[in-house]
Order: structure tokens, then sequence, then C-alpha cells
């Protein structure tokens, strides 16, 4: 499979790298060269050569050509992609955004071909953003929701569902009606009331702000995205989001009610919400959605100096470990730390025997 | 300075690490025996003796004591402190619960000895829990409340306020109300806010959860805490937390009916919501308080392969660089990943160099 990537972010670039473990060939695109540069020099593929002109004989039409970009600019980058060459830059067509009335119906009013778009929302993502964020199994055992309207050609459909089962994401086909009113409840909405915690901080004393903690920036971070942006979200996705809104805002108003009352049973209907919340908390799925990326972690207590963490690391390498990931606590100027290991779980006992040969306090 | 810790969770042992830098004595307590130990072999301090028996001879009195445990059973705990040996655990006390009123009444309810007793609340906290995260430099340049009530001694508060600026961080002496007043601004009422989205989640179609991104994550852990505690924090700072509440749930109401409405004013309602959201979220201080602990990121492409990452150590302690901390970003099965290498600015040149000539591609 040919694929072109339009977007090199953090979810293009990850499509790139798990199709290129899949032997597709891939072109990358981006308005900004340097993502382009540290995405192939990731290995995600190659930049997508200029458009073609007359004298060029070799113009390749890819397979498939993926949008991420953000979802006001995917009708039109859509448009610019059937546009170029003879036949368009691609057979087929999908897009990234995590709204999806909105790009289609952008993309009817501006004539695009809509027999070959499938509209896509792969449901993964990372807090950091950027190519160098990527990861060829982003997607693995992951949703990815495909929105074909009733002109897709059943063709492009069945080349965006293989592109996906290729990424290792599930394919789930749905309406962009249904897509849009899930993601009210578990994006759009919960980014508006994030917002409205926040707007209280707004006018709030400095010694206030000085009392702040890790729970409110991670409760209020995604309200620092784009308003403008947000803004054409929620907009076009007006009534599921005013909804979820206007019940939230009413648990909310009770809530304040039985605490300026001070009666008795409203302690119990504050821990009913509590105790809600948790529940739904629970139903959230897991940060990562695959067994392979479940790795244990194992604790060593390191003296802080140079030389410490490479004679760890040979340790391990010498017992055929692979670390996957590193997490490091300590103080500058504490004589010692921990480091954090994470492994696979077969490989725990190994590096525990391997560690303690080596004379680091650990646990598991 | 000789200190008792009672309870080694983050917060008492992240004290006891910071006073243990300064040269202070520290013991330490939990009712958890597998958490003193781990604290005491990270360098926090050393078990708390025994109740003293009349056969022993040698009770010292420590200067201060921590009661570092959850505010509902702070009375409770400093309660024991004071009866211990024939005058009491230490000279004095201080807490660290999150809310202040409650915790004092409770005292004084159950005879506490007030003069001896300084409420306070560090502000400061991680995402992780457990003694195994405690950091001595958790303090640093962070605001640290202190509530002094009518009857504690001027001798107890200067005691608590040397304990403070040698933890590093910012004695603030303010009331308990005032304390409780801001906390409600952003800590309770984000945390029910938090709750309300959640509990929308509830009753949501599988379908809705599958669609759950990392910002859902985020906005709504703190909803995963303790139902039954944080009921009892929202009743004891009932009015304040109210008025947070009716007012997020005013702006969310209305947000609610312009978007029903589908007034064009209505988009600038919600971008104005979105506005003062990113404003407030602005306003938040940083993860860091002071400028010791600004690190430089520098990324570096690397084999994904057992010894690579030892062989990166090596030439960076050759080079004579401490690496604060570490992420990899790789994906299994993927030939290269990129590993982020935090160290101090002054160092990066040095590292870079060191770096280039292992031959691996870098970039800061």
């Amino acid at each position: 499979m040919k694929v072109a990537v339009i977007g090199t972010g953090l979810i293009g670039t990850s499509i790139a790298l798990a199709l290129r473990e899949r032997g597709s060939g891939v072109w990358l695109a981006d308005e900004d060269p340097a993502a382009v540069r540290l995405a192939a020099s990731l290995g995600a593929g190659e930049p997508l050569p200029e458009a073609p002109s007359v004298s060029w004989g070799l113009w390749v039409q890819a397979d498939v050509a993926v949008i991420a970009v953000p979802p006001v600019t995917v009708a039109a980058t859509l448009a610019d992609a059937q546009a170029r060459g003879s036949k368009g830059l691609a057979r087929c067509y999908t897009d990234v955004a995590s709204v999806k009335q909105l790009p289609v119906a952008q993309a009817r009013a501006r004539g695009c071909d809509m027999t070959s778009y499938v509209p896509g929302h792969p449901l993964a993502g990372r807090e950091k953003h950027g190519p160098a964020a990527a990861r060829a199994d982003l997607f693995l055992g992951r949703t990815w929701a495909l929105c074909p309207g009733p002109e897709t050609s059943e063709a492009a459909t069945a080349t965006v569902t293989s592109l996906v089962r290729e990424c290792g994401a599930v394919p789930v086909r749905t309406d962009a009606a249904a897509h849009d009113r899930w993601v009210a409840l578990v994006s759009h909405a919960p980014h508006l009331v994030a917002a409205a915690v926040a707007a209280r901080l707004e006018g709030a004393p400095p010694e206030a702000l000085d009392l702040a903690g890790q729970g409110l920036r991670d409760a209020t971070r995604i309200a620092a995205g784009d308003a403008g942006l947000w803004t054409q979200i929620l907009v076009a996705n007006a009534a599921p989001v005013a909804e979820v809104l206007a019940a939230v805002a009413a648990d909310l108003a009770e809530a304040a009610r039985v605490l300026t009352d001070g009666d008795p049973a409203g302690s119990k209907s504050v821990a009913a919400l509590l105790d809600r919340g948790q529940a739904g908390v629970a139903r959230i799925p897991g940060k990562h959605g695959g067994e392979a990326r479940e790795f244990t972690a194992v604790q060593v207590v390191i003296r802080d100096q140079p030389g410490e963490l490479a004679r760890l690391f040979d340790a391990a390498g010498a017992a055929g470990i692979n670390i996957e990931d590193v997490r490091i606590e300590h103080s500058p100027g504490l004589p010692v730390g921990v480091a954090e290991l994470s492994v696979r779980p077969a490989e725990v006992g190994t590096l525990l025997d391997a560690l303690e040969a080596g004379g680091w306090p650990v646990r598991s």
C-alpha cells in the first residue's frame, strides 16, 4: 500500500510509523518542513514529492491520503489533494478530525468528490504532541471510527478499513451524527466544563492561586487549548454538547444548594454525586488499549551520580533485558534516588536477579 | 532540630527528606510498617522508638511533630501524640491537611493543647503517592500556609515557621477561614465538578466510552479519590465550595442555552467562556516552583535494543554529565526510538558534543 500522510503531527506520524512497520510506502507532507524532517528521521517515510509538472512522467497516485490536520482545515486540504495531478493525490481519502459532521458538510459544500472520502477518527492520543511523540503502536487495540456517507464508495471504505487494520486498530463503522453525540460526552462537554472551572480563577486573588496544585492543573489542562478552534467544534456539535452541559449544570446547582442549606441529607446527596463520579471514572478505558503495551515497573534505589545509570543499564543489558521506559525520582543534592524501570512482565524476575547481583536495592 | 513525622506518605516523607538534607534528625512513624521501611531506606530518617516505658530513662522529646495523615484523623493523631510520655511526643505540633477549620475544631473538641498546635498546609503535591514518590525539593519555592489560632503560642508558631523554611518553602500566615475559602476555589469545587462530569459516564453506552482519550482521563482523574473523605472535606467547607459551584453551574447552564438556541451571538458567548478559561489556566502557577528545578531536554535517536541506553549513559557519564531525568519514546518492534534526556542547561553543550562524537543523532 502507498499512503500519503498530510500533517506530520502526533497522529499523522504515528499512522505513518505503523504503516511503515507493515511494509507500506509512506509520503509525508506538512506545512512545517522541520516536522517532516523529524518524522522522516524516525523512519516514518519520505517527503512527498512536489506537485507533478508537465515535464514529469512518473507521477504515481497513492492508494490512500490520510489528512491529519485540524478539523476546520480538513475540507480545504481534501479539495487541494483531490485537485492534485490529473487524477488527484490518491485513489481515496480519509481524515482524523475529532468532529465529523463539520468536515463532511464543508467538503460537500466545496464540491469535493465525496465518493472517495471516508471520514475517520482514531480514538488515540497522548499528552505530548508533535512527531517526536509519535508511536507506531499508538492505535493498537484502539477504536477507530469510520463514518462513510451515502455517496462514499464501498471500494474507498474497504481501502481505508484495511489501513485502519494495518495500524492495529479496531474499525468501528458508524455515522457522523452518532460519532459527534458520543464525543460530546467524552470530549467536547468536558472541555467546556474545564474552561468554566478555570474561568473562576480569572479574578481570584493571587493568594488563592498560590494554593493551586497538580489536581487543578490536570482538571483544567484541556481548557488551555485553542479557544477559536474549540468554539468551532462546540458550535458544530451544539445540541449533544448542550445536553451534557445542562445535566452537569443541574448536578452542580443541586450540590451548591444542599451544601448551602447545611441539611444532613445534603451530605448524602454530595456523597452520591462523588460515588457516581467514581463509577464514571472507573468506566473510562485505561491508557493502554492492548496487552502488548502492559509493562511492569521495577523500582531501584540508585546513587545520584554520573555513571550510575550506565552501570544499571549495563547490568540489565548483560542479562538480555530491554528496558521499555525509565522514570527517575530524585532530589538534586540527595545522594540516592529511585529509578522506575518498565519491562515486559516475563522479564521482571531476570531483571531483579541481575540488579540484586549488582548490589542495587530493588522492589517490584 | 529533632522532628517526628507521623505518616510517611508522599508529603510526610518529602518533609523528612528535606529536613534530613538540612541536618535535622527525623523519626518516622506510619500505621504501615512497609512505608516506614521504604522511607527510611531512602534516607528519610529512623523509625520512631516505641512509646517510652517506665524502665526507659532516655526518652527525648522532639522539637516538632509533623502530623501528615488524612484531615479527619489529624485531631485523634494529635491527641495521641500529645498524650505520649510525660510531656508529649514533641514541644509543638503541626499538620498538613488540605482543610484547616475541621481539624482545628475537632482538636479543640477533643481537649487537645491548642497552644502547641500550629495548623499547616504545604501547597505541594504530585500525581504519584507514597514514600517512593517523595522528593526533598517538593516544597522549594512553594507556599506553605500556617494558620495559628488565638491560643497558639508565638514560640510554637516560630518553631513551625523555621521548619517550613528549612524545607525551602515560603511560609504564609493566614487564618483557617481564608485558607478554606481559597482551597474551595482551587481544589474542593474542581473536585466536585470533575465528579459531575464523570457521573455523566455512568450510564453511557460502551461505544461512547470507547471514544474516551487522555483529556477526559486528566479532567476526571481527581474524581477517583476517596468519596467518603471528600464528602467530609466538602461538607466541612460547604459555604465557599457552594459559592464556586453555583457560579460554574450558571456558566454551564448559559452555555447550554446559547448552544441550543443556535443564536450566532451564542458562539461569542461560548468563545468568551473559553477565553476566560484560557486566562484562568494561564494564572495557575507552573509545576516547578524554583528555578533549581528547570532542566533542558535533549532528544536523541537511539536504537531499540538491549545495551543501547547503557552505551548512551556511558558516553554521558564519561563527559561528567548527570542525567536528571529520562523519557523514552519508542514503539516495540521499531528499530529506533527517541530518548529525551533532562540535564542542567549549562551541561547541554557538553552533552551534545559527547553524543554526536558517539554517533547519535541529537537535537536540543
